[in-house]
């Protein structure tokens, strides 16, 4: 039996000598790389954070105290050591989640992958055991990418000016988020972290021993340095000093007794303290660290010695054709610009930034930056297009409405991960993007449906000045092209039938599917017309006119129900005067748990049997037999 | 002849000898005082930013030049050197706006006057010129209160990252965005604040010039000191040096010539330039000075020289009502806290945070902090209420719905200042939250009708404690009690009729509207039902039962039409597969110009004979005569 065997919750490692923890940690790195090379998962992130976790495990008394996850991808470690070791099933249906989830374990707080948010939680929590008169510890774990997001900031500064309120800031500083860490933070942290803070102690000395109280915190720690962490306590503790935090480190993240040790010191200050470890993603395992893109944030299902992919390439992704296209219109176009938030490999930008380096911009983990400085960027006489998963986006809605959409900017927003996203569960799914963006005045929608279309209307939003445009689609492989036999205004006629009872509206990928209900429908003698509307927002006045002449309109959309294109087409109709049955599918209003994406849109009744299924049924409940068909089924 | 009448541009001001500055600025308070009391507006920002405005204006070349004004509300002395100099219809209908407006003048560049939004505006603009080849200046006046907002930490760390964009930050520090700013970061403006960098330039010397490169420029500023601000370039940077931002400062920002000297010296720089100027808000105006609570940050229509308000206190507002039944509940329940962001005074929580300060937080311009520590608080068994503008909540969409809804927080989101706010322009309108919050999943939204419902669904919602509430309400004083005349499930019937032909569904505020819309019906042989669903979110079942016994639905709500009430309402009735007509009545998709809330309205056409008229047409189209009313008009 392994070391780690042994392990069923933190109690039984506080059991284990100090001495056999590197033996711990190596066997964890081993199960590690075994395991999520059967899955895929957030491998090079735990394994830089395996003797963290260890000693964060052994100094703290997890649940009393609070463990909290910034993002959460990192907490495999946490699960193995809190009584998670089945890692089977890791991010499938029915496994564990690849985040902290609450239905598995009383460790776990936070269930929200969305980056930055976790000094918030950690200073509500801390608030509230101030309240409540509790003494337990509040420890939120953040990256130092992380702390590039506004979120962030706020924290911090409400957290640095509590001096009697305990909380631990760990940073974990891996000199990258998902891709190098760029920006000022960046380079401050960087400096803290090369220097040796006890060399430049007698220099400092003198100067720290004169400063105001506020500032004066390094000299208390001087004192209360413990015999490991002595050399670390000196170090210029930089903006989180300016800032009235309490400063220990740069500590050596792999050193389990120095973490441990600077832990125990943030534990007894009775107030905020940050704890700067430095860590190395992908540790311990060679083809991570010679991963230079990112030390295998994210891997597919592989061989854990050669790496190869088990399953072949598939056909090219959206993310891909997308990434291709914006090369050719880069050439054609010199102000054409490209922004990203700490995401330029994922959402396929990187050739675009081989290509044209002065034109591309990664802002960090920040979307709001992001959005406004496209806004500016627009505003200069550039077209900027601003890629980003479907969900990230909804942190930037104020600057999509009041600064993108109110100037009427021209900025494209490219949403990738758009609709049901899947295996990293509900804080990644991208399902609300049609129904919040919905809403913001003068902004257009496109949902393309194929590679062509994805294609065409990116170029059609970037022919537009004055006003946004958003293109979405989802984390999938492109599906064959799926050709118009018609256009009526601006909506692309898919199927068409001579006498049609049901209009049916296919947003962007659900083309495909809506195709195989007007198969089915016509196998049970009802027959519909199907059209992709191509730009969902505004309403084409097409689709009012055309719904005027079926009996029954069905939208079909991966979006939430609430507020989606159906709603829209709804109104639109109303607006209208056309009081045609409106039948709408999609995404029931609520929080999806992981699973593979076909898993949930099958779950949620978005098949095409389904969705035939309920139309023929709501036909025929309003309208027994349809007119021209009586004889027909 | 003044000298202020002889400026149309800032050509005019700069043709002017220095010497006439102090002159000019006393002609401009002297206009301010006297033009602000007559209409009201923002009296003590703009008293604080005269000498800093003409200085801009002195030193740059707007429009080339880009000079950018966070919020905006301090943009009074800039409208009155770019030619805009009658104030008598000051933020009225047709009237100059109280926020800088593209459609007043081309110096005006950002409309957005929510906070801490101009630095990412300025990062795009820088980048554009640089792309563009343009040698133009970008600057960016930001207070100190909306550093504390996540936006512009963002961006200064990207600002500091590109050494070589020119870039010019001026901080206009007065030690209080609205309220005496707090966090650690107003700690460290006030250590920046009071040191005198001169005297300390000896201590600091040596360090200095030993640094690395990155931290070494105060070095080349100090080379390049002017001659007035030599004094000024010795400053400790602090946190602006260590992110990599050039320091200027701290500068009295009152004194011209010091201002104009420090713009000049950091327009010379070729780089991302910090200058720290600070200011007296309310500068020059006795009973300004002598307000404590926020220095006349707004004013009502008032006598210049006795303050008093010119027109007489109204009816209770619903802010008063919030307020006061808000400390009888911190009385009884010691779970309750409550949250603000920098808006303590005008959400009504003064009186709570008096009578429970340990249980009050304001976490600076900071919504998305106040958000997810929300979640933190009710996490640790607290029950927050997070009290905000209703514009302002949307830059937390995120939080709301992956913190608080994704962890069914027992949060309370109390919306002040919802639905069309009127004079303060398209960016203070809450018009969006029933839609963009109606979405979310497990959230509950409740709409008052009068100060008893607001009392009555506010404690409503401190119950729910496994679910996030929203209580929203107007800026506007509180009508009369509408009595119920009966309740079915959730719903309160304000007006049955023997044999309605149409479900009126009254949102909140909108119920009076809807009982003289009921009125007007009758008087047209229209009988209408009408019902106050309280809680707008989810909807009642009782809803779509009741439509089904009437030949058509109209939803009367002040929020946008697209995804509001009236389209949840659509969706319950689609899902009900109650087909009835539905015909919805709020605001149309598009951003609002200014004027009074009642004007608005008016012009949307949300008037009782408005409403009545369009559904008696809607229902005369569909069903020439309601069956039992045949002999009726």
């Amino acid at each position: 039996m392994t070391l780690l065997e042994h392990i069923r919750e933190p109690r039984d490692l506080k059991a284990l000598p100090v001495e056999r923890m590197d033996e711990l940690a190596e066997e964890i790195r081993q199960f590690l790389i075994q395991a999520v090379a059967r899955t895929g998962g957030h491998l090079g992130p735990n394994l830089g954070v395996v003797e963290l976790t260890i000693a964060l495990h052994r100094v703290f008394d997890s649940p009393a105290d609070r463990i909290l996850w910034d993002t959460g991808h990192q907490s495999y470690v946490h699960k193995l050591l809190t009584g998670r070791q089945d890692f089977s099933k890791l991010r499938a249906k029915g496994g564990l989640s690849g985040y902290p989830s609450r239905a598995e374990s009383p460790h776990d707080i936070i269930e929200n992958s969305h980056a930055s948010t976790v000094l918030s939680w950690a200073d509500g929590l801390a608030k509230a055991n101030q309240v409540r008169g509790r003494q337990d510890h509040v420890v939120a774990v953040i990256g130092d990418g992380a702390l590039t997001g506004g979120m962030a900031w706020e924290a911090l500064n409400n957290i640095a000016a509590a001096k009697d309120r305990p909380l631990i800031i760990v940073v974990n500083d891996n000199e990258r988020s998902y891709a190098p860490t760029i920006g000022g933070l960046a380079s401050h942290l960087a400096i803290l972290r090369t220097t040796d803070g006890y060399e430049k102690f007698l220099a400092w000395g003198k100067d720290v021993l004169q400063r105001t109280p506020v500032v004066g915190q390094p000299l208390y720690e001087s004192l209360h340095g413990a015999k490991k962490g002595f050399k670390d306590a000196f170090a210029p503790q930089g903006m989180f000093e300016d800032l009235g935090l309490k400063y220990v480190g740069p500590i050596d993240g792999h050193d389990i007794e120095a973490v441990e040790s600077a832990l125990r010191r943030a534990a007894g200050f009775h107030g905020p303290v940050l704890v700067h470890c430095l860590t190395e993603k992908g540790r311990g395992y060679g083809p991570a660290l010679e991963d230079e893109a990112d030390h295998f944030h994210t891997v597919g299902v592989m061989d854990p010695l050669t790496c190869a992919p088990v399953t072949p390439a598939e056909a090219p992704s959206w993310t891909s054709v997308f990434g291709d296209e914006m090369v050719r219109i880069g050439a054609e176009r010199p102000d054409v610009v490209a922004v990203t938030a700490a995401m330029l490999q994922p959402l396929g930008l990187k050739k675009f930034a081989e290509a044209f380096p002065d034109r591309v911009y990664d802002v960090g983990i920040a979307e709001q930056h992001a959005a406004t400085s496209a806004a500016g960027l627009a505003t200069g006489g550039l077209h900027p297009v601003f890629a980003v998963y479907a969900t990230f986006l909804n942190r930037a809605f104020d600057q999509v409405l009041m600064d993108v959409a109110l100037h009427r900017c021209g900025v494209t927003f490219v949403l990738d991960r758009a609709g049901v996203t899947g295996t990293d569960g509900a804080s990644h799914n991208g399902m609300w993007d049609l129904s919040v963006l919905g809403v913001v005045p003068g902004l257009r929608i496109a949902a393309p449906r194929d590679a062509d279309q994805l294609r065409a209307e990116l170029r059609e939003a970037l022919d537009v000045d004055d006003a946004p445009t958003v293109i979405r689609y989802p984390k999938a492989t492109v599906d064959d092209p799926i050709p118009a036999v018609g256009r009526i205004g601006g909506v692309d006629v898919l199927h068409r039938a001579p006498q049609p009872d049901v209009l049916l509206v296919a947003v962007g990928v659900m083309a495909p599917v809506c195709l195989r209900v007007a198969g089915l429908l016509a196998a049970r003698g009802v027959d519909a017309t199907v059209i992709d509307p191509r730009w969902v927002k505004p309403v084409d006045p097409a689709i009012p006119e055309l719904a005027a002449q079926h009996a029954m309109v069905a939208v079909v959309e991966d979006n939430s129900r609430t507020c989606g294109v159906g709603s829209a087409i709804g109104q639109a109709l109303r607006d209208a005067e056309v009081d045609v049955p409106l039948r709408t599918f999609g995404i029931p209003e609520q929080f999806l748990p992981h699973a593979k994406r076909g898993e949930l849109l099958a779950d949620l009744g978005l098949t095409p049997a389904e969705i035939a299924g309920s139309i023929s049924a709501a036909l025929a409940r309003s309208n027994p037999a349809p007119p021209h068909k009586e004889n027909a089924s």
